[in-house]
């Protein structure tokens, strides 16, 4: 039998005991799958999982990982359902999505699916958040976020079109990396709106967001800064003309003292009044591409689709093609004019992940109105659990940099970690 | 039974046909039957045809236009073999491609699915150039260039992820269009490299190239200029420094001549030396995103694919990030300063499509040099069948727009193209 440990350690750590022995490669996924039978009657983050042990992984950045996938990433061994509740089934596909080979041949294990709104969109599936089950885990990734929150597995996988990361991940309390758009392959991970869909991952420790992406990528390891002097952070929420709760606006100005301590330079950053158009220039493309990409599964199951989708459907198929032509290129300028603030005044962009904690209820997930813009902007995006609001409820705030600027943003994330809460 | 009619007429005089009750919905799908019958077994542009005779359409700017279709475009009623000779293969997929359903809601019907290489790479499939069975139509859109160059059917679909619609069409004397990055969904067609791939269309008239843009992207109808007044054409082939064939060179000095006669002033484009490198930037960025995209196939089926695949796939395993990351902000920035030059100095560059005619032999595609440079910069290309080489070989060259441009760069086309050749 396994040697009990320290379910939250990071991989690194669990890594450490592989090389000295007191792991064996399949501990960690036996102790996981206690932990789900403990938790997931309560908290519903698994849509199926592995009905067998796997084989013993040999080696790999990701030895002995257990990991959840979003039930829109596809799999040969266990079937998807995209979130449909079997409107859309397949007990398994022809090819695992380019995902499950590349964390495969980094000795991840995979446990399953987790829960996923509908097609990834607004229509909740049954996940509850680990930190109140009164409460949305956020979506659409819901079932990865809060499996991971809830300790189930170290690491879990979901997509982000609009706020399908960053959102779930400050409720429900854990790590949520957004990389770089186009970073990491969606072969075989159903599409939304192409030009916003982007792969990332949940984790509860920094440093293993920091792994996958390098086991991902093959970018070189990604170390903490040992300080942020020098280092400029601008704050800057989008929209910018929203009052945010009282619980995120304490969040930040908690962040930005910890960012202060470790000898950053915080300021407000000035981005001009063209920013402010982003959010409803992401909302124009995701319905009009949504219109496009999903043609077919609204032609054949529009009947069975949730209200919003169908709503988000038929939007984009009147949408003038003049106004995404509008919105595409704007959002090209502004990401060149994004960069030039990259190179001249910050390094990061400290804001909002959300306008609050986690609201109440199961029938909705919530709102990503503030993570719109950096999706459509193509910026890697991390979401810090520093916060709690009230009831003790997580409250996270995103860290932001520049396009292929992956590595510097989570060095420095990794710097601000390491320091306890002030 | 149907009236005959001249196979090659344009759609829009197809429409007027139906609309004046000349001829019936189905009238070019039986016509196209026939030619298939008749020139089939010489060129072998298919994988597989429609088993049945579709239901009439009501309506749409495609109304009766039939159309084929790359098999690696997924379909719930034909089968899917991606080019592999069956290591994968599906009957039929859960859900038509995007595309399926965007060109049947215009009242377009699926003829079949046309011949690719294997995966959209270098293996080559079956058929033969129409105008020379010796020779490659080019690749990897192969079937689909040549169905449309045999008369086939009048519209037919492919993908260009180095110079897999632009080469073929050179080949075979066709319009081929490779639009905007992004213009229209590749929702279930198979990914290869998805900062590149991009899913464009084969026609035998300009204005057909022109009714399709609008019928999937709902822009509004693109009218030829009357004019060339005004207009600036830049010369210039990505890479410069390769001696096109004399039979290329002739095709580009006729193309500025009828260019020149329409109003045009044409200059030689002076694109820096950073342009130089868009070519080894192209190929590492489609050798590392392929092998992220392909992993699971290369996983399941390396043995049995072509070695050409297999060492692309395995040369992007070993690519280091820093160097795809490095491709990727350099296209990035060129995409950008080719956007001041499509502003302050031409309105389209007129460039070679391939080295030059069809090459002879099956065993190979032919070179996508010409293309990959344009392609990394995502801007919209279209071939223009123009010339004619040696033993009467079609000879194309591109025109090329600015990103988002291409209803400018298909009307100016349109206003080269009503002029006979000089």
């Amino acid at each position: 039998m396994y040697e009990p440990f320290d379910m939250t350690m990071a991989i690194e750590a669990f890594r450490n005991r592989l090389v000295s022995g007191e792991s064996q490669p399949l501990d960690w996924w036996h102790l996981c799958r206690e932990r789900i039978a403990a938790r997931e009657p309560e908290v519903q983050a698994w849509e199926v999982l592995a009905p067998r042990t796997p084989e013993p992984p040999a080696a790999g950045l990701l030895c002995g990982v257990p990991v959840g996938l979003k039930d829109i990433i596809e799999t040969r061994d266990l079937p998807t359902a995209w979130g449909t509740g079997g409107y859309l089934g397949t007990p398994g596909s022809l090819v695992d999505a380019a995902l499950v080979t590349l964390l495969e041949r980094q000795g991840a294990l995979i446990m399953g699916k987790t829960v996923t709104t509908e097609l990834a969109y607004f229509t909740p599936g049954k996940t509850r958040n680990p930190h109140d089950l009164t409460r949305t885990p956020g979506g659409s990734s819901s079932g990865s976020a809060a499996a991971v929150a809830a300790g189930m597995v170290p690491l879990a996988f979901g997509t982000q079109t609009a706020g399908s990361i960053i959102r779930p991940a400050s409720y429900c309390g854990v790590f949520g990396f957004k990389p770089t758009f186009d970073a990491v392959s969606l072969a075989g991970i159903k599409s939304f709106a192409p030009s916003l869909d982007t792969l990332g991952w949940f984790a509860n420790h920094i440093e293993d967001i920091c792994t996958t992406f390098s086991a991902l990528t093959r970018a070189p390891a990604i170390d903490a800064l040992p300080t942020l002097d020098g280092v400029r952070v601008g704050v800057r929420s989008l929209p910018s003309d929203r009052v945010l709760d009282a619980d995120v606006q304490r969040a930040l100005a908690r962040t930005r003292i910890r960012l202060e301590r470790l000898g950053a330079n915080v300021v407000p950053l000035p981005l001009d009044e063209r920013f402010a158009a982003l959010v409803e220039y992401q909302k124009e493309v995701m319905a009009y591409e949504a219109a496009q990409t999903l043609a077919s599964e609204h032609r054949q199951h529009a009947d069975s689709m949730g209200p919003r989708l169908v709503a988000l459907i038929e939007e984009g198929q009147t949408l003038p093609y003049a106004r995404y032509r509008q919105a595409q290129q704007a959002a090209n300028e502004l990401r060149q004019v994004l960069s030039r603030f990259f190179v001249d005044e910050v390094d990061v962009i400290l804001a909002a992940s959300a306008q609050g904690v986690a609201p109440e209820g199961l029938q909705a997930t919530g709102d990503p109105l503030f993570c719109r813009a950096w999706t459509l902007l193509g910026v890697p995006c991390l979401n810090l659990p520093l916060g709690r609001g009230h009831q003790g409820l997580p409250v996270g705030v995103q860290l932001i940099g520049d396009r292929f600027q992956d590595d510097r943003l989570l060095a420095i994330a990794g710097c601000l970690m390491q320091v306890r809460p002030g």
